[in-house]
């Protein structure tokens, strides 16, 4: 299979292109972009700096470090200060409204970088970046793919990590070393302040039920107050699961798979629970389409566990997410998400994660989680892997 | 020795206190703390919320999540704008003067905290924090001592994770393992938006010449464009040096340390520049105590590699890093800073990780790192090892 680890030329214009008709459409002469993630977006590759680019014409790349960095759109720069005079010298002239990433830099950051425009119309690029990379281009689809394929192959590696007695710490240890030896980046990014997380999570028996601060579908104790997330030093006990939902990030690309399994038997009630999610996810598969709402995939997931007798435990007891799915792509939490009040329909390109989840007090989490690609025609799969129950 | 994960309530109160004396220093009514990290300093838990302290009385934790939360001083909230109300209601009253995170939280979430208190003026939060975190209360010194003795155990066991033709990767994976199994929580913390890392970096051979776009010390190129830091998946080859800078995040507060090991023998000249870095070292704990300028370390050091013949290989070759210190403590990066400019003299209590490293092109980085204790008479070493160069 196909994999680079740099966005072929054209691949990149694209984006550039598409980026330059929403500001357009926005009524904003330029944007000028400064977080990692968009940075990575735009240029496939990561520096510290800024990504300029007007409504029409090439980027410029202001670049800081690293400060030996060769480029044709590349102009070095000491500070954000030296930008307006770059800009004039550059021909390209100041832009009357600019828009900046509101909803990812800090504060004074922003008031900063305002200040270079001190006549210009400030908007927010951040809605209008995440709008637009919810739509993949066919070099991130593989990307995606890539790392699904290699995602699959570390889940096929558990079973040989584990042994009777171990704890989810030491299983999770294994199985990280695994991810890291296939290729895991280690590093996988989310949006938002709220979202601390290493690696992704293991949860075994009732660490499922506590809830976290962080707005995962699902949390656990963490081994340390000041991380208060998934595994915890349990050891792995005889009928209880296993829920396993670790990072895909075997490319820039992040796939998110959920797979459980199982220490000995669990309970008959584990595998109907368990059963009930793959059910939503055929559903899901056979009934989804471009223009299908992510409301109403979520409130069919939510009818299908109340009509199970579930709905105590989906998506957490003591704790529920109000969410059953989200896009995923260079952050795991993209757009569009899947609750009651989404007014997103899928489109074509989008790649996303689905998990219907459930919590059994005293057995643990059940259910699983497949990355999605929204076709012409319908959905197909990104993460494929045996998805009953597995015991350990 | 003595390890407990949360802080004793006194230990705690004495942070209230303290930040009261800055808050009336200041002029400032109260502040409003939103960041994960300083959540954690000061209550030695993390919750999606906020923590509110005014210049006299007890704390309120408005917690948003986890929802069933209980403490003396919480207020379960669902959004930020029911935080008037309950200040009303608390007999609170609403501040004159608030300081928020403002190089911590985002441009659109500062916007929204404004609101909350339209009279009201809003000053800077971050600043009077990470000044007050520069000095560490005895039970956060306890905490950094335990991860440097865990810090420690973990590399005398990086010897027994190696074998011959295994690239830097490979070694580091294993590493990883090994730091998870003793207890990493994984995730470590830093401030500010240009510190992309994961678990720390092994540097080998001329890896460690290729300089990243974020402020550590050192670059490498990374195994992937996205994440362009650390090991590159050089294989280790006879006559270069291995550089292992890997986290000691074995509580919530984490050491740094740096030891090189080589693969086979290498050049008389890396072994005299490894000692140069040993005598700054040495120098340092004689001359330091109370009072001594950051500056005036920097600058010694600079000279001490200027006499050496070494000034070109100081803190890289193509991009050379401009500070040879840092202060350390929850987050990897925190004040002081040694630099040329720094205006900052040591006090009893700060901790802070002292870094002299050298490049030597075609063999690779050189040099140790330790963290330090001031105390009232001089320094403490937190991170004993073996310093010489050691033998794969």
């Amino acid at each position: 299979m196909n994999y680079t680890k740099y966005p072929p030329a054209d691949d990149l214009k694209t984006r550039w292109v598409r980026l330059q008709e929403l500001l357009s459409e926005e009524g904003s002469d330029a944007c000028l972009i400064s977080s990692s993630v968009n940075i990575y977006y735009l240029t496939g590759m990561v520096f510290n700096g800024f990504f300029y680019l007007q409504a029409t014409g090439n980027p410029i790349y202001f670049v800081r470090r690293p400060e030996d960095l060769q480029h044709p759109y590349a102009l070095s720069i000491r500070k954000a200060e030296d930008i307006p005079d770059l800009l004039l010298k550059n021909n390209s002239g100041v832009p009357g409204s600019v828009l900046l990433e509101a909803d990812q830099m800090t504060y004074s950051e922003h008031v900063r970088l305002q200040a270079l425009f001190p006549d210009a119309k400030i908007g927010n690029a951040t809605p209008l970046l995440r709008k637009q990379r919810m739509i993949k281009t066919s070099w991130e689809i593989e990307q995606l793919k890539y790392s699904g394929k290699i995602h699959a192959k570390v889940y096929s590696g558990i079973r040989d990590c584990y042994h009777p007695g171990m704890s989810d710490v030491e299983l999770q240890s294994n199985v990280e070393r695994a991810m890291r030896l296939a290729g895991s980046i280690g590093l996988f990014r989310s949006f938002g302040s709220n979202m601390d997380i290493y690696m992704g999570s293991m949860l075994a028996g009732d660490n499922a039920e506590v809830p976290s601060p962080f707005d995962f579908a699902l949390g656990g104790a963490g081994i340390h107050p000041s991380l208060p997330i998934g595994s915890n030093g349990s050891v792995l006990k005889e009928g209880t699961s296993l829920m396993v939902d670790m990072a895909g990030n075997y490319t820039a690309y992040t796939t998110d798979m959920t797979r459980v399994f199982s220490i000995g038997k669990l309970p008959a009630k584990a595998y109907y629970a368990h059963q009930v999610s793959i059910d939503m996810h055929n559903r899901l598969i056979s009934e989804t389409k471009p223009g299908t709402s992510c409301a109403s995939i979520y409130n069919y997931t939510l009818q299908m566990a109340a009509d199970a007798g579930l709905s105590d435990y989906f998506m957490g007891t003591r704790q529920q997410a109000k969410f059953v799915g989200h896009g995923v792509g260079i952050e795991i939490n993209e757009l569009p998400v899947f609750m009651g009040r989404s007014v997103d329909l899928l489109q074509p390109g989008m790649t996303f994660a689905f998990e219907p989840k459930f919590v059994l007090p005293g057995v643990g989490a059940l259910g699983i989680e497949n990355t999605y690609l929204v076709t012409d025609t319908g959905i197909e799969k990104i993460t494929n892997f045996e998805e009953n129950i597995l015991e350990l």
